[in-house]
């Protein structure tokens, strides 16, 4: 219960350092019975690879995950699914410049504060590497979700910097290493990314993660809202300092005659609630939106301090990814999908009595959404 | 566990309708040895009473908060601190309306698409009412944090529909209903509310929350980061619609060399993390920021359907704040305590012999902070 | 967290001690639908009540349980249900004698150690009275699993001392102040009684708790194997020293041969494995046995500590059970009845569209069975 | 939360079958600082390995672990621990007589019923084979309670079938295939297996364990007793059918006068309580005493059915334990060291600002305790 786990139902523990030999993960509570193979967990795991493209990191990592224990003949068994990957290219050495310094906008200082001790390699524990844990495991749920009440879950690039994309042509996001939702502002993106890596800089970016087909009636009342779960998986993703439901912050200057979705016998008017009333699901879409911030690992110097509190400066080597929200739609796919999955269940351990009810309009009309 | 708890090892359990007889919590895992009284609590809750001004739900609710056990002779015993407080001003018969319609944008449709039924009366669980719990329950983690570690919780309204507000005197948000840091700019909100009035209907908030003199260390790295456990306690709060750590959304434009904060000797040169840094505080203020949607009951008609499916049309009458943000400034503060609290000794569980570190900045320069 | 909560879904938290002002609860994760009354719960509640006989402590409280919330037109919502007792019978006065030495075999000198504060008056939270909130909890859980599973629970009392009783007629255990199983026996106990309680002395117990009617499939494999989650509950009992699942200690003489129940089309052959196999209930009943120690408080002296450390002479006075064992069995039988519960929403969430199996064998034949 | 995590702040949830590629753990929530290489968990696996003595099973796994994160320059960090054994010595084949029948005494008929679906190899998931990773994590938990509180831990051999021993010589325990606590009677053990191995039948065994040095304050007063824990703990283990805290069983009939711990400012003077009052540590020594069945695969011949639930005959062949209990110390030990580990970090949470009070008595006299 360091935090290593998430979900109360369908939970997924994980281990494993950037530079160590191996991650690794657990995943406890999925239902028997689902076709389940390795290569179900390679297509999402792919899509976050680094080294897809000159625009993330050029660590290379196959990124093979082996299933140990939970499948028999082709099927989950009910027990838990061990995960694992191993570590190939790591490179140890070329932290060692920053044994005894402190990473500014990193949770170097944070570590050592916490724990006294910290593997600074690759910025250890806290290095997004540890997500591909999370995408292998989200796979699992998202396939469950899918093949059993038919959801699908999709996320794009919604801002990149300064650049706000709209999604235009869904089918095109996995079809370009920005997850670019329009084809053709594809090349803008990478004319933004060259200038911003001969620059040395690194940006922030905005995802938004969508799900659809949920079945109305998932989340709990109180403390754990759908929305408030959903914010905690995403928040919890490195680099994200923002998670919004529905219409967001754009909620501060709405009036209730224009936020209140209406109700008809052919579904709701509009979405700004996304998909949540209560902090339980209506049944419309699930509309999430996070921000991630800039890597603060650049080649521009910046003041920090060392172990013995004096100041330094420092400049960053090694392989990084100049825009981590370019690598990051996978991953927030991913929680959500984990987070749905553990309150299916929930639901479904308290209230598997309960009777359809007459009164149950159609998905979504989604007229007034501010996304497609 | 269905999601009526918060808090791993500080945990707060909550029950209570909006006119059922009673709302009540148990408050489990406070240390012991701590000078605790009813007026304690009642200093807080006195502070998100309805009927405050003109500006809020007029229901009448002396909210007298009785501690049941947990505390012998002043000081906590470390068992169980148990809370209750009656329902007095109950009137069910506002909402015969309702039973048999689904008010928009409430919770109406989705419990009775979860559970089957439903307590209509003033939308029974889903009422902010049950939030006078937090609040209390908030407070003893609060005064706990304030005489043992110096930590110091404090809010006030950010925005209000189209007005955006500076904190430009702290000390002056207690003293008006709106909970504003801007004394002079208080008539321009009066008029605005008045003319909200008018019209029927209603506006959202943004509320910024501030925690200083939190020690470094705080947070587990991973899904229970301090951010994600953050987002988790005000995402559950009724209404809320997103979350923001330090810079927010505004990271999606910040360059990784605007965004990090340059680490010295005297502390740290910005705060554009929000005090936390890989899910871990970091000794800087935490800033946190969220966005309350408009509420949705109004006497302004709104299409719905009823139990049937059949289309209606619905108009609310009852008391309802034609601005929920208004109240949610000690909520928010206690969602913050709450979580700061369990997080404290979830980390001393773990380190309480890690010794100080050589290298550790005082608390915060906050330099080029987007706030005081 | 710190152990007043119990259960992962179907989750019970009390708070209480034995001379405050009240004693209350919140059982969370209830399914909704359920008829429910307070009467429902005073039932079991007037089972455990002091005072029933001579042979009980004299403290008199009419333990009347209010409901609070969770019930709606006289169904559970699936909200949680606040649960209240107030004390009326206290008398503090009578613990002044014990305010600064420990008793031995209480927990007045644990308590001491893990707080360094404690409430001394009648045991504060360590008292039995604490047991009420089970007993009204259990009844939730029970009146569930019989309206909808057709679980029937039910306990006796097997030995008092050396008093060794067979389950002759379970139709008279509640017809009599010792939950005695063979109504011929009674005589022999009171006499028993009457001569202890002219000594002074007190005297040990064990209790029988069976659930008949149990599906195949409740608990989980490992850790929380349903014999080991019961043997949680049961041993979290005040008093409680020893916990058996079916044949229980008497398996270390058992031969392989002889132990395990051979399967039969008609059902089981026997029952040593008391209902469950690898930590999964079989169909067959439940059988558990715990062991129940004797009374520390007694007038006669004993030995002991003051707060100083220095050594004292102890006399107990006060009201106090003779033989706790004697009102244990509804409190055993709702703990029994709390984990069933439990593990039967556990095993829904993951397993709810599991198909029912080709070979399954009517409940159990239970022939060779040790218990009727 | 399928019950494969155990603890709520020291956490080890494992994966991994019988015959599959491998057994895996998690450890999360060990504290950081602590000297940790894998020789230290390969001390306590090798002795729960099969295969020491041919009164064990055959299967010969070297059982080697790999610890895959959460060590730096051979000191933990404070993240979770990977630990890792591949099976070796798999024969999947043995098993193919019981894919279409079930084993009486086996978690193969409940298995079925739960998930629809079992991995019939070696049990898969209910093997004893799961609880190597129990003893390589209890190993981890050992050594901090070891090195950090002078905590020692240990167990032994009490009965074998109508066998009883005494604790005459713990140093011996390890140096005999029984870890049996008096070397005379090691012959004797020897020729008991012998004709049972001969006759084709098992046994029954109880085991006693031992904690010596635990600080006063562990434990939490209600349903989280330190007792009920451990009762989880231990009867979470295969085959487990009892579990007893100190005079155990025998309380039944035990006059109060005799079964009290007086207090003497030299110590208790007698430990009937088993070192446990309330649910909280005395600071006396803790005994558990467990109870383990018999194996039920035997080569002599037993009905059951097949999985059209016909009657058939079975006979069990492949490689399996007289006698589990004598397996079972190494294991016991573990969980009992997991159970401490996990409540001294639940206690340092909550009270890690308590002084220490003024009457401590030393650790235990002991005088009257029936072990030594």
């Amino acid at each position: 219960m360091s935090g290593n786990s998430i979900g109360r139902l369908f939970t997924l523990t994980t281990f494993g350092e950037s530079h160590g030999p191996a991650l690794g993960a657990i995943v406890d509570g999925c239902p028997p019975g689902l076709e389940l193979g390795e290569n179900d967990l390679m297509a999402d795991v792919e899509r976050r690879r680094t080294a897809r493209s000159r625009f993330t990191s050029q660590r290379r990592e196959p990124d093979r995950v082996r299933i140990l224990s939970g499948i028999f003949e082709g099927l989950t068994t009910g027990t838990p699914i061990g995960l694992l990957v191993e570590n190939v290219d790591q490179r140890p050495k070329d932290y060692a410049a920053i044994r005894d310094r402190f990473r500014p906008g990193h949770a170097d200082y944070s570590y050592q504060q916490k724990y006294g001790i910290r593997d600074y390699r690759g910025g250890g524990r806290s290095s997004a590497r540890e997500t591909v844990m999370r995408v292998a495991a989200g796979a699992i749920a998202r396939k469950y979700l899918r093949l059993r009440l038919g959801v699908e879950i999709y996320g794009y690039l919604r801002q990149l910097g300064p650049i706000r994309l709209e999604p235009v042509d869904l089918g095109s996001v996995d079809h370009n290493p920005f997850f670019c939702p329009d084809p053709v502002r594809v090349p803008e993106l990478e004319t933004y990314m060259k200038a911003l890596a001969k620059e040395g800089n690194s940006i922030g970016a905005r995802i938004d993660i969508v799900a659809r087909g949920i079945p109305p009636g998932l989340g709990e009342p109180v403390f754990d809202k759908l929305s408030a779960d959903i914010a905690h998986a995403l928040m919890g993703i490195n680099a994200v300092k923002g998670v919004e439901i529905g219409a967001g912050f754009a909620v501060v200057e709405q009036k209730g005659t224009e936020h209140r979705d209406a109700i008809t016998p052919q579904g709701f008017a509009s979405n700004h609630a996304g998909g949540i009333l209560g902090g339980i699901s209506s049944g419309q879409d699930i509309h999430v939106s996070i921000a991630l911030k800039p890597t603060s690992s650049l080649r521009l110097p910046c003041a920090t301090i060392d172990a013995n509190g004096e100041p330094v400066e420092l400049v960053t080597h090694g392989r990084h990814d100049p825009c981590v929200g370019l690598r990051a739609t996978p991953i927030a796919e991913a929680m959500l999908a984990l987070t749905l999955m553990d309150h299916y269940l929930r639901h479904r351990a308290q209230n598997a009595d309960v009777e359809r009810q007459p009164a149950t309009v159609p998905g979504s009309v989604d007229a007034g959404d501010r996304r497609p």
